[in-house]
């Protein structure tokens, strides 16, 4: 018999909450017989429930969006948005977060334990998709017995799914707010991932995802992607502005391969860094589902078949100039769909060179215009 | 004492310069007692040996400018751009292309065997620098009596031994032909290179360089480094153009890691092919060679110290819109060096989308760039 339930868990300061016998049946049609979400709240729900947002995290994401993440001992990834009288106002709103499925922070993924087993999923976890990810956010939020929520926030991955939340369940979201995000991966970022997920599967404590059974870690593997991606999500003219040819430590070059430029200190820091925290099949799993992402060609047609009366969404969409893994023109084409369809929609492009990951950082740009766009729609639905 | 031999290779289908007891100081300090530098040369140097020209190769090129490759058993690199008739026309001009300083067609580099004895240099070869091998090709042009080249031709890593030659030796070259270069490598291109470094120092089968002793080749690294590297060598639009999102001979996703995607079935191949050809040594080496190059401080200086009596050389650079890694605004900084200096430059900007391997591509603009330069300058000092 199926049951669901809600449980504390001390060591990673979180709940989760766990589906038994609940067939969770995934787009790729396999069927996961339990499985669990784990999530942090913030703030309180109102009485009519209708201050709830639900926050999805990017690719190495987590659910401590905001105060301690007790496995990086650091402050949450967006802690500066998110808390009380921050842009992402707790006094104001309930902030759901939490991980995603093929997650590596308590989520079911593939470094959680098999139904009933002693051993772990490792290689063996199923395929994972956007649309799944969303499919379990939606389980928590009928968990949390929340009919429709305020809005779905989302940047990179997360826009992903923000956007899969707005095509799968239109009718039980007010808002989204969508940032360098895209209507389907492009070539160039699968290649990236593919690159990264060779590195990983090469890596011969990788042993086909079954490393743990093994007792090793893909350690250099995991660093290595890590690097890949970390130099896509930085702008050239950030690169150059940050680093450019500085040596490190040294006032000549070494003549040798050690890390005589503060580049390569910096992507070695990022990438050791990064094996302590993340999960190397999760890496794989989620860099897959990133791939799989594509509404380029149904995205007017379903939206067309949500008829207007029944989207009421009001959408924000944001891009950075110098993004160049999502940049404008692919956050663009969900605007000029939206408009054409006369759907609610605003959208900004932000100047600046700090290119992806702009949105993980210092850009009062974006506070204000996500503010002004909860705060105001908050308004019209409340007064 | 030294002594000077050139030797036909019936193997390597080539021509070996073997210098012995020569001394050959390197920038880093080290000293090569001996070394060989692996030529091919096409047509014939006219009695006035007025019209040579030497092609220098890329980071993964080799001597094999035209004609079969006894290596890949292919065409020649640049097969398209010199022969009889081609833009580069070996019936008028007399064509030598070396195999550089550091690399692994047969001139000294980490894969040759050390000095008198049976091992190979391996993780032990001295860090080689751009001056390095421009260092060695003067001694080769020396061997074949030859005191000012016609032309010195380069893109890439070609063009910055291009650059090199004409802040050393600009009293020994007519005109020089710089494509998709910059006066120093960039913070972005340092990165990527670095993680390719990384994935090859971090194959257990590299042993620190000395593999060859292990009898074994860090395979793995090697191609993920070659993957890395052949995404910058394209453009996003070429890369969308070319592949997009299709899927590698099936109708639906495999819900897997094997290659879903054209453009990861690709890379794969680009990765597994490259292993074949080219030793993972001599691409730290020659890569670390590139992120070492650095005139931006000093090229207006050196330029002003050479005055322009010393100076008749004519320069063409040029660049292609869609090269992220080499971009225009990085080639026009010597053009306007040049240009304020009232040197004799020429630059063109080529529109492609096909990124930075434009110039070993089909690009018409750039056979017809190249032959005119060469043959009205050639005309001009011959008439």
């Amino acid at each position: 018999m199926s049951n669901i339930e809600i449980k504390k868990n001390k060591e990673l300061d979180c709940n989760i909450v766990e589906f038994t016998n609940a067939n969770f049946k995934l787009v790729s049609g396999s069927v996961l017989e339990n499985f669990k979400i784990a999530f942090k709240t913030f703030g309180s729900l109102n009485q009519s429930k209708s201050n709830a947002i639900l926050i999805c995290h990017a690719l190495t994401g987590d659910q401590y969006v905001s105060g301690h993440n007790p496995i990086t001992e650091r402050d949450g990834w967006w802690s500066r948005m998110v808390g009380p009288d921050k842009p992402i106002d707790t006094n104001k709103f309930f902030v759901i977060c939490s991980n995603v499925l093929g997650g590596c922070s308590g989520s079911t993924g593939p470094k959680e334990k098999k139904d009933n087993k002693d051993i772990i999923h490792g290689g063996s976890f199923p395929s994972i998709t956007i649309q799944d990810m969303v499919s379990a956010q939606v389980k928590l939020i009928d968990v949390l017995k929340i009919d429709k929520l305020f809005s779905v926030v989302g940047g990179s991955m997360g826009a992903m799914q923000a956007l899969q939340w707005s095509v799968d369940f239109p009718n039980r979201i007010r808002t989204i707010i969508h940032i360098a995000g895209a209507l389907k991966h492009s070539a160039q970022n699968i290649a990236f991932h593919e690159v990264g997920r060779q590195a990983i599967m090469s890596d011969p404590n990788w042993h086909k995802g079954n490393y743990d059974e093994e007792k090793s870690i893909p350690e250099r593997g995991l660093s290595v992607a890590r690097m890949i991606a970390h130099i896509t999500y930085l702008s050239e003219d950030a690169m150059h502005r940050k680093f450019g040819r500085k040596l490190q430590s040294r006032d000549i070059i070494s003549f040798g391969f050690d890390a005589d430029f503060q580049i390569e200190s910096y992507l070695r820091y990022q990438g050791r860094s990064f094996v302590e925290r993340f999960d190397a099949n999760s890496y794989l799993y989620l860099t897959r589902a990133m791939d799989y992402f594509d509404h380029s060609e149904t995205y007017r047609k379903t939206l067309e078949f949500i008829n207007n009366d029944n989207d009421d969404i009001n959408y924000l969409v944001i891009s950075f100039t110098s993004d160049w893994l999502f940049p404008t023109r692919e956050n663009k084409e969900i605007v000029e769909t939206l408009n054409n369809l006369s759907r609610n929609v605003s959208f900004l492009e932000i100047e600046t060179d700090k290119g992806h990951d702009s949105f993980l950082l210092d850009e009062p740009d974006l506070d204000i215009a996500m503010k002004g766009f909860l705060e105001s729609n908050y308004r019209n639905t409340h007064e």
